[in-house]
């Protein structure tokens, strides 16, 4: 069982994102384990991050893939660095320049949007990996 | 008031995503009109498509621009093409060849996402891109 965390920066919750979120979460619970971390600033963000190893984290200007590149890169990335991975979605001022080179960076988007939504981008694309590696017809 | 037309292909309508979506149709209201419009399949959007003049294409190998760029642009495309504007999110196989000559080709993002989920990551930028240009911090 992979565990994978998401750390974000923020304080906005929207009723019908956590259902969303939940939903995603069910779904890919026979493969992976998914924990959200809310922390309310950049401080308490930078404390939890020093007990974490591998870090992913999200900015605009990251690396890019498409699905079938994510799904690639995230099934190495698993083995790789085994089965803990934490991706961090920065707060709407960015993530610090200190903190960018504790992890990798990729990029979902050049856009920036909420964090909630970034949130709910981030899990379809992990669940899309998972279809893509067991080559179902979710991703066509 | 700008009327925007959002076309797309598909089945899956998930509760909790047309409640988010009903909450920025809600928020745009004060400028923007928003009309979601299902086509059950290609055929039927290209028969729909025959009707309107400035369409925009979602594609993930269109166009990208950050969210200032998207703001700007879409401020100029209102300007310059006037108050009526489509845009159009393909269905899983993609947009066929033909249909990607007759407007502006954009991508939200390199990775391929559920249709609802185009859905709800455009009118977020489109809300974005009104809170660009009236100065607000939203978008910090």
């Amino acid at each position: 069982m992979i565990k994978i965390k998401i750390y974000s920066v923020g304080k906005t919750h929207e009723p019908w994102l956590e259902e969303g979120l939940d939903m995603y979460a069910t779904r890919l619970s026979p493969w992976a384990q998914i924990e959200f971390i809310w922390l309310k600033d950049l401080a308490h963000l930078e404390k939890a991050l020093q007990n974490e190893k591998n870090i992913i984290l999200l900015d605009p200007i990251g690396h890019q893939m498409d699905s079938l590149g994510f799904a690639d890169w995230f099934y190495k990335e698993v083995e790789r660095l085994g089965s803990r991975i934490s991706f961090v979605i920065g707060p709407a001022e960015g993530l610090p320049e200190a903190m960018k080179k504790q992890g990798k960076l990729i990029s979902l988007s050049r856009m920036t949007f909420t964090h909630q939504l970034t949130r709910l981008i981030l899990i379809e694309q992990i669940f899309r990996a998972f279809e893509i590696m067991k080559g179902s017809q979710y991703h066509k």
